[in-house]
């Protein structure tokens, strides 16, 4: 293979056809953002959007604007555009809430389709919060439910007729390692077991097809590819055969059948409403709106595309331009395997990122020695991962981040 | 006594100490708004902080803002400030999720400090999510334990050695009606159940004393009294004898001792963080920001002062006003027993509230028959009372509530 330089990489961008999409987000200058898998950058219509939310709405119409604005309508309205995104209907999908809270309601349901059964079966790559939501709901339940843990290899075989549900992040948020949903999902069906599927690192990254593989239960991240902004609400899909089938314990007025008729016993609303709790984060969801339409128009098969392209470019960059310097790949090379992330061992991996930080190049990292860059095709391009592996390459040759700045941990990484 | 007029109304104003308060908000031309306690009303500062959020912190620090700008204090920092208006200590309230997933912790840890006892204790003057929430986790319980409900009057004798929890709504969503929260601790103390307050309609509208009353757990709503916008996030307190003895079953990741580990297995933090959950909605949490600083230098005696004042005044007009119209007051004459509303019952208080609205006189409606008419003392002045009691009598002298416009019912009111 020939070597690549920066301007192959321009070329690329030249003859984008996403490219146009990088002007629906405000990118501060001079940075390489490879972190829209844990915060989306901003989309340009947010700041606007938000302040008629704020100003207009609430501070002209007050309580008026629930109806007069739709806000109560918000979670149907957010979920319908979201449902395309993952091969879902749009009455199957809300936005409420978060992840963590949303998989405690779902796995719930899905245990209540299958009292007989004690076992939720996730494994060691996903998402602590699902593994910790899972493990307060079987000690809250006391009748012997348990979290079963196995490594994402091993999940297949263990599908069996003793698991109740498999719960599994799609992308695993360290590696960008990729489950087969539609063999996991056929054979859980075979078993009788239900899936709950985390799509934090699926939805708007890939093209998800819920339906299509026959998927049960899913949740999701709003302030990651979906660029909602920092805690954005989450969402969560229900297949139209389970909604009036199943509820979930976190039994709200938002989810009550009748909510302003203030009745003092709980019956759920039919559908997928009864998946809903409190009062919806008004503001939080008008961010979200907007993070949402920066999908209007693209077509997912491209993001696909050229999220591979992205990731595909970076593991040739790293291997031409970085070799000798300690680093391994921890991503699969096969991009069907794969998310939209590649992420590199290093052991001072850590340092390094902050090192890489400091010349604005932002990807983030994950003990106990990954270091992560995530591919949001939307907006990022092949020049900035000529740039971030030039930056690494400069990096590691001064070796910079064995300085004291750089090997300070901070709360939050 | 003698007979009142609007300028006597200008004149209480004109020497109202929180008159300067007004000026916090952005309150539209021509509207007397009373409806606070359901939607506060729009802080002057809220709209630039939240721009700033937007824009400077995520749109330009991104990621890092995490740090940078202090995101991941948000739900200690604004629970601190909270903490002084309901007198507790600053770390023993948090905010976070809704009112109703924060009812559901705090009766499960409440349940767990008394496993041998089966009675979770409400009224039904109980706001209904409130109720909701105890059924849900009754029937996930599934081990004998229950919601009963009693009338308001009647729980104080009700608390007995089976009670595990009690809970109530210190002022009464509907009639105003204010528990003695000191009678009721030293009761459920005695018996040795714990207590669970819902202070919607007490925060910021009257001075709270949870620890001096000595109750053990509450809960309360961020958009009403503390003006934090739609749908803002909730906030909870747990007394801090509890919080190390206790722990709720929503085990989400910011909830764990040590988040950023990534561990499989979930551990609760020390102290109130374990309270919580999901990724903290930073731009909902902004502008409850903003709305919590209204209270700067305020003096909440003042507040009490001036609410029963307002209160006081409207039952007053209304009776030398609108008599022999078929209104029937529904809230306590009597301050000490009342919050900061005044309702009023009427057979047609449905569209009376609308033909109210229309002329720019916002309160709202309860079913069956009530028109809620709420007194948030940091905007509302005396002669908006005088306004809203006069238009009240023009919208029953003319009838024009019987206009088809103001008889359809809405989805929300």
């Amino acid at each position: 293979m020939s070597s690549l330089d920066r301007a192959n990489c321009e070329a690329l961008d030249a003859k984008d056809p996403l490219a146009i999409a990088r002007d629906r987000f405000h990118l501060p200058e001079g940075i390489v953002y490879l972190d829209g898998n844990s915060l989306g950058a901003l989309p340009r219509a947010t700041a606007e959007h938000v302040q008629t939310v704020i100003q207009a709405q609430w501070g002209h119409d007050l309580i008026t604007s629930w109806n007069k604005h739709g806000w109560v309508d918000l979670p149907r309205r957010l979920g319908a555009q979201i449902a395309r995104l993952i091969g879902a209907q749009s009455d199957e999908v809300v936005v409420c809430d978060s992840t963590s809270l949303n998989v405690f309601k779902l796995i719930s349901a899905a245990l209540a389709l299958r009292p007989d059964r004690k076992v939720i079966l996730s494994d060691n790559g996903n998402f602590p919060t699902d593994l910790y939501m899972a493990q307060g709901l079987a000690q809250l339940l006391s009748r012997d439910h348990h979290l079963e843990i196995v490594p994402p290899e091993a999940v297949i075989d263990r599908i069996d007729t003793d698991v109740a549900v498999v719960m599994l992040t799609e992308v695993d948020y360290r590696t960008g390692r990729r489950h087969d949903m539609a063999t996991i999902n056929a054979k859980a069906k075979a078993t009788g077991a239900h899936t709950l599927w985390d799509l934090a690192h699926s939805a708007g990254a890939l093209p998800v097809d819920l339906n299509g593989t026959g998927a049960d239960f899913a949740v999701g991240c709003g302030y990651k590819y979906l660029n909602g902004g920092p805690g954005a609400p989450a969402f969560l899909f229900v297949a139209r055969r389970w909604q009036d089938a199943t509820q979930q314990p976190l039994f709200g007025w938002f989810g009550h059948a009748v909510p302003f008729a203030f009745e003092t016993a709980y019956q759920p609303k039919p559908g997928i409403d009864r998946f809903l709790v409190g009062t919806p984060p008004v503001l939080s969801m008008a961010a979200l709106e907007c993070g949402l339409t920066t999908f209007d128009g693209i077509d997912l098969a491209l993001v696909r595309q050229k999220s591979l392209a992205l990731g595909d470019l970076m593991i040739r960059l790293v291997d031409q331009e970085c070799a000798g310097f300690g680093l391994t790949l921890a991503s699969p090379t096969e991009g069907g395997l794969r998310g939209s992330q590649v992420s590199y061992a290093h052991s001072a991996g850590y340092a390094v990122m902050q090192a890489l930080i400091a010349r604005g190049v932002i990807g983030d990292f994950r003990a106990p020695d990954l270091m992560r860059f995530g591919f949001t095709p939307l907006y990022v391009r092949y020049q900035d991962i000529w740039d971030a592996v030039a930056t690494l390459k400069a990096v590691l040759e001064t070796a910079e981040w064995r300085l004291p700045a750089f090997n300070r941990r901070a709360a939050v990484t």
